[in-house]
């Protein structure tokens, strides 16, 4: 297979800023955490209309992982939690280190968007920003084995 | 902002294959067409448990797409809705066309993945594979404009 594609190199958008600097092995709690994603200037009237949407997706590039990890792994650094398949988990060491979150939009201003949930730590690049459209990005009727949501 | 940061390229992990080679402007209906994700087989492994999960998101490469799309634009090419910013759409022409879709795993088998509604066209380089975590990845009180859903 074609591994290494001409032209599939990612240009940053913008940045994440907030009060999370470093993240230890098995994770933080997020869910209240307020960012602020700052979007590089010339873009700015791309932005219009996105605080229609109470949700937003952030595409962000985890800079600050491995991206040759093992194959497979325990969720979380956690062993008494089932040995998987990376690709089953959302561990940012990934072959690709790409990050996708669904989060609250609290306000545009400008070319900065306050957002409520977000889990990359301050300096993250960001990618993309898509409106979250339930019923397409949402599924009502999916399943997901216990292990990968035990806290 | 520093555009450029070094390293952010992106290596293809797989492809995929369905019989759609092209989609005319304004859509295509994808609900039920099934594709094979093909992944590289040395990555084979890392797909273990991932059939745990009755949904999966892959994020893919758009690769047919123009990277400096105009900051304004109607919605699928449809002069009747609201010109609006482009981060508020879902059109592919994006300064990094990195797609993002939830689809339903029907089959793994060895380094290759059945999906159902993946909205990508034969051919298309696929970047990751993520499990699709119900109340992580979905919302329950997300708003939306109309016009983004609009046929």
């Amino acid at each position: 297979m074609a591994n290494e594609l001409p032209g599939m190199n990612l240009k940053a958008i913008g940045i994440v800023r907030n009060e999370v600097n470093q993240v230890t092995t098995g994770g933080y709690d997020w869910q209240d955490v307020v960012s602020e994603v700052v979007i590089d200037r010339s873009l700015t009237e791309a932005l219009d209309n996105l605080d229609e949407f109470s949700h937003i997706i952030v595409l962000y590039w985890m800079h600050r992982t491995s991206r040759q990890p093992p194959h497979k792994m325990h969720p979380k650094c956690r062993h008494e939690l089932p040995l998987v398949g990376l690709f089953a988990t959302r561990s940012p060491n990934r072959p690709n280190p790409v990050g996708k979150a669904t989060v609250r939009l609290l306000q545009r201003q400008g070319n900065v968007l306050k957002v409520q949930g977000l889990d990359a730590i301050d300096g993250t690049p960001v990618i993309d920003i898509k409106p979250y459209i339930p019923g397409y990005d949402s599924v009502t009727d999916a399943r997901a084995p216990k292990w990968i949501t035990k806290r």
